[in-house]
């Protein structure tokens, strides 16, 4: 099996024997339709050339968008074979009128594609309350039909950015029995990013042959480890979709049950998604460090779920990270408001290897190593409960003023 | 009955026929002892001539700092004499020495004021897991007690600032039956403020005699009205305590059950914990603005109350008032994933009395009106479920660059 990166760098990955970024049996495009000032694109479309087995997970927010609802009921027969998307409007709080929009827009795309309109699935990502700009998206939908290609997957990547600094994608290959599989995944996030599910767009594309409810179900698991393991600022959006595609073209003997196979798949699939989900992170909005939260010692998985993001989302930890300062008394205080009942006296702390607290108080010393470890990009802290046997790993962005810059000033 | 402002403006204000912020039988002082740098008041002492019925609520935090530990015992007994308080130094996450440390700084206080031990409470705030620097603050407790006098209530005030950029005080004076009855309070926040209980100091001071069954029950009502219903951080400290204490000397009949003097009473009460709680928001770190936010036509309380807080603890609500951006949208959005229920076509959000959202979607127009609101220093949405009939209030303040500059480089 060979990875390709995530993030800025990943543009220069190859795949042997393969395009950059492409999955046999799926095509992508992406170009500007007038709903981004600034020229960008902001229209893509992922298109499977035969129809594909295909699973969802969406926002939990009560206020879901229209997209998202139309969504829902589209992907419960388990098939579908395009992908619409804009960014620049999240056609959400939108009512009625937003349904029939995303409608409008899914017949243009299928009527273009000459396939049935309930194959074609719909995204949108971008201001909220605002009615889709229908007709601009009608008038680009001509030529990103044209221009879909094999090798256009970085261009869709590129169409749902909206504060992201960088377009977000993974590949990975694996080889099942005599065949070899390939699965991408594209990604967008940056701002109101915490899951439950996590709060962004993600596809997912494969050429394997798998069993249907064997996909759901790896597929639920690989977003709970990944996209909703994964905090920016604490909100979860209207918009959030995760579609994985799986279009069967590589003949491999179907991926069911618990098989070698399954394994490998499984393997696949989870490393594509975690990379996505870290590069989400790493790219939130203002970010300048990525911190991994460990909660081990938990009770269940569901406590230490709770500590994770108490940490994570506490905006006292968050700018403690930004300023640098190893202050383990902002974690220690934010676990504490957790809302799960703690035994003081067993809990650690942990920044990397360092052990800074321990039996209800601080441990002195080694201040010059956490300065150091403080100053690192990627920094990793373990909080051990001291209850149980269960974990949670949480990755989590700091808070800066160009987060505050950013969504003070973007615009409605 | 006669109200008194809170914050710099109130600093000018006066009781009739008393002095500025004095409770009779009641004396007060604050001096720097060498805890904080900058040569600022860090010790203050409030003192009742007499010994006086004393309830208290304290944090929900895990990590209870030492103080606090302290006073929860000691307060079992329902009277206390004095409270000693600190700034520059939390006492939290200080293990059993620091517990040790606060015990010692209340019987260096005790034997000061030749009272009982057993009534003397203590309150800490500061910086976390550090120890309590007991030679410097014992070495000011002389002096500090020495200045003891009727008019020191506003030097306690000073004295356990933190970040606070202003002292926060407040008096109001009612007549029960033939007596003139007197309530002040004072209050520190600024930072780590989200109740549950709200993450400050405060010390409310009366003369009136009151069955401490109910002033237990007042005062819980209260709390739970004003520090239980702001937010600025949404983090919960590990030593917020609210204490009460009443000394009787008003001499009026006993306040008890429901009757007109425990009406007047309950109005006092509220009335000056709401000042105390709303100066806190405004004096939030960083903050620019106070946002006033009522869930209205919820089904309970707790449901109301959880719209509130997801609403207030949002940091892209937060930014966008800063921005001055009438941005439902993220209104919506924090709502909807607050982790309750909502029938989205019921919903209606209105900022003053503008609406803005209603029947699943944004209602245009009033742009210019919603800036002009969005300008103001106190802004009030109200967010309508459409589902019974309870309510909840919260403010809280928006999110700043100057948040992150305080925060990310106060250090331990």
């Amino acid at each position: 099996m060979l990875r390709i990166g995530v993030g800025e760098k990943a543009v220069t990955g190859m795949i042997e024997n393969g395009g950059i970024y492409s999955v046999p049996g799926f095509m992508a495009n992406g170009v500007h339709a007038g709903l981004k000032e600034n020229g960008r694109k902001d229209i893509g479309l992922i298109f499977s050339t035969v129809p594909a087995k295909a699973a969802g997970v969406f926002t939990r927010n009560h206020f879901k968008a229209a997209p998202v609802l139309l969504d829902m009921e589209r992907i419960k027969s388990g098939v579908a074979q395009a992908i619409m998307v804009n960014s620049g409007n999240a056609n959400a709080a939108t009512g009625k009128e937003g349904y029939l929009d995303a409608l409008s827009v899914s017949r243009k795309v299928s009527s273009s594609l000459h396939i049935d309109d309930a194959l074609v699935l719909v995204a949108s990502t971008g201001v909220i309350g605002h009615r889709l700009p229908v007709g601009k998206i009608d008038s680009g939908i001509d030529a990103l039909v044209l221009g879909l290609h094999e090798k256009g997957i970085p261009l869709a990547a590129e169409a749902i950015m909206t504060t992201d600094k960088f377009p977000k994608l993974a590949c990975r290959r694996g080889t099942l029995g005599t065949r070899e599989v390939t699965l991408c995944g594209i990604a967008k996030g940056a701002g109101m990013i915490q899951p439950d599910m996590a709060t962004m767009l993600a596809f997912i594309m494969t050429d394997a042959e798998i069993n249907l409810s064997t996909m759901d179900s790896l597929f639920k698991q690989a977003v709970n480890r990944s996209f909703n393991a994964i905090t920016v600022d604490g909100c979860t959006s209207t918009n959030d979709t995760v579609i994985i595609m799986a279009n069967g073209i590589a003949g491999n003997k179907t991926i069911k049950g618990a098989s070698r196979n399954t394994a490998v798949f499984k393997e696949m699939l989870f490393d594509v998604l975690s990379s996505l989900s870290q590069a989400i992170v790493q790219d939130g909005e203002g970010a300048t460090k990525v911190i991994e939260i460990i909660v081990d010692g938990a009770k269940s998985v569901r406590d230490a779920r709770k500590v994770a993001y108490a940490v994570g989302n506490s905006n006292l930890v968050k700018t403690a990270f930004y300023g640098g300062d190893p202050n383990w008394g902002r974690i220690i205080s934010a676990a504490g408001s957790a809302g799960i009942s703690l035994p003081v006296e067993n809990v650690e702390l942990f920044f990397e290897d360092i052990p800074v607290f321990s039996r209800g108080r601080g441990i002195g010393g080694n201040q010059e190593k956490l300065v150091s470890i403080m100053s690192g990009e990627k920094i990793r802290v373990t909080l051990s409960l001291g209850m149980g046997a269960q974990s949670f790993r949480l990755f989590a962005s700091d808070l800066t003023d160009e987060y505050i810059r950013i969504n003070a000033h973007y615009h409605t």
